[in-house]
């Protein structure tokens, strides 16, 4: 096998050697050995999110749709109604679940590159006192724009709506204090900074509102409020879990705790963020977001005006070098994203840095100054 | 690591090492690398079922029960009606998904022990122009038990309705022969007779069948036209697949041609299911099942009678010897399953009735004629 490709995506991403090494045995899903794996999981989640006291964790098959679409089933009622505070993709993603599964729904919008404000929030809430459940993105994969969580959070309580916080870019990077910020359920996938593998989403939800979803959910599969009372009765999944994929998130849960938790995590992706985007700016790439609402999990870039400049001779000139970034864009403006997260050193960026200087070389488009270390 | 257990459950199962070392590596969902092992997925599939001139592959993130509720919640449409073939727990799981979705169901059930019949089928199908689509299981994963598939296939098509199979114990093993049985849809997962690892489904689909299913699914997530669509249009998966999973698949399906297709699979299981039946037999456990309508691929014994058997310490005894069998039992009467599918060897089940037998001596039950090969 050739040296593998390292990957630059918002997930799934690079993961060490040891989450996947988890993978190579088997399990049954009701013996004894996963039911314990699967305990050890839902713990370490709500552990993560200091939740211990308030929330529960439910895992659920599938990818960060499948948790977002069985969120939104199970704890939006029929007769409740969402408003969704969008400024990208994944917002616009939870509105449309909504109106499939009849839920009623809208939308406050924002552009992609602004911020969610607490204030009109607040004002939205106030004149409309039908709205019973908000549904904030903390950190957008369309962009990297972080959302300014608490003080959503803040207006939330205040007026007793229930926010759900898709939380899929930022879970396990970012602060998420659930002692401290009042969020009704957090929703994530175990394949971004956790660095598991995909297949595997999870709810982390107040005991108090899973206890009162019986019978809401319009699907079998989707329904959180039965996945819960599964694992809560004998700790089993109700249907066949992937197990291989449970242990890799598991060990990959473990990793985290032993490199010091979300903190670290956080500050080594900041020890990453801003050498890529220094790189970059030197190589003549301008990052696409304001730094005020820059999160350092996925650096987007404005797509160079430049006609020598094409994307998809970029993405596959790089691919041939070992090196995946993300292959489409999300926002509406022409723009690329690279991925900050994953098992990634800082040497793997400059390396990643020294491959577009040569790249941009090959095509006459290197700037003088760009002079970005050593590729090895 | 101690040595691995072996696992004789109806799946997840044990897996070949191969099979999971194709785990190793990671992919990006969106790089061509994983497209074309998409591709490859998608193609082996539709020719184990010599179904590539009339139907589509789509595969689906989650459990087998995911993939039966998007097939329900895509192809029968509100104003269609059900007739579910029900004689277990995954023909009852079909009405159960059904009911949930909202669409209108019936089931005609036979008892667990007994085949589908299609003399009764036929009948109903006359007295019933309104049902629109009929449901089959195809081996009932409660009992082990073949219902009689080409006879039903032959009743649906003669009276016009659509038959939707749930292949989930059988695919790989069993032969299916799309060209010659009509089946509209075939349900299955990635981790029972294909021997790969749990975490996708997939559905065998009538072009023409699925060309007309836009916007029928209730769900974003489990829209199995909408997914087609998806890997018609660029080669990817909607949302973000379990790329290690798809990996492990492929591999098993490559292992599996190369051992000589599903024919060569069920000969195997074959030459396993025979010794451990008579083994049991001559440990004085009794098959649950006649002959008639066994299939080679769960064994179901009755529950013993002798007060000595306590069923959960027998499960425990075994595994602690390392043999896994199956912790639950489905069926209303007592009775527990062994799994003769999975990448087992005759010497594997050699020994799993050599630790049965030792288990019965401790608690003083074995049989004088018990002796069953050496137990290594």
């Amino acid at each position: 096998m050739a040296e593998p490709a390292l990957l630059f995506t918002p997930g799934p991403l690079t993961t060490r050697i040891e989450t996947r090494r988890a993978m190579l045995a088997d399990w049954g899903s009701r013996e004894p050995q996963f039911i314990a794996l699967t305990a050890e999981l839902r713990q370490r989640l709500l552990e993560l999110a200091h939740a211990s006291a308030s929330h529960v964790a439910i895992p659920l098959q599938g990818s960060g749709t499948f948790i977002v679409e069985a969120a939104i089933g199970t704890l939006v009622a029929p007769g409740d109604r969402l408003l969704v505070l969008a400024n990208g993709a994944y917002g616009e993603r939870m509105i449309e679940i909504a109106r499939r599964l009849g839920r009623p729904a809208e939308a406050l919008r924002w552009p992609e590159d602004q911020p969610v404000e607490p204030a009109s929030v607040e004002r939205a809430l106030a004149e409309k006192p039908e709205i019973t459940h908000l549904a904030l993105v903390h950190c957008e994969t369309t962009s990297g724009l972080l959302n300014p969580l608490d003080a959503i959070a803040a207006v939330a309580a205040r007026h007793g709506r229930t926010l759900l916080l898709d939380a899929m870019s930022s879970f396990g990077a970012l602060a998420l204090d659930l002692a401290r910020t009042p969020v009704a359920a957090v929703l994530a996938s175990s394949n971004k900074c956790l660095e598991g593998v995909p297949g595997v989403g999870f709810a982390i939800i107040e005991r108090t509102l899973i206890e009162r979803a019986r019978g809401v959910a319009p699907s079998l599969s989707l329904d959180l409020f039965e996945q819960w009372r599964g694992f809560e009765g004998n700790g089993q999944w109700r249907f066949t879990p992937p197990v291989q994929v449970v242990a890799a998130l598991v060990e990959a849960l473990r990793r985290l705790e032993a490199e010091g938790g979300p903190a670290a995590r956080l500050s080594r992706s900041h020890t990453t963020f801003r050498p890529l985007a220094e790189g970059m700016r030197r190589l003549g790439f301008r990052l696409w977001l304001d730094d005020s609402v820059q999160a350092p999990i996925i650096a987007t870039f404005h797509m160079p005006g430049d006609q020598r400049f094409r994307f998809e001779a970029f993405y596959a000139a790089l691919a041939a070098r070992g090196f995946i970034i993300y292959p489409g864009k999300l926002t509406a403006a022409p723009s690329f994203r690279i991925g900050c997260i994953g098992a990634l050193e800082p040497g793997d960026f400059t390396r990643l840095l020294a491959a577009i200087a040569a790249v941009l070389q090959e095509w006459g488009m290197a700037p003088e100054s760009a002079a970005v270390g050593e590729g090895r």
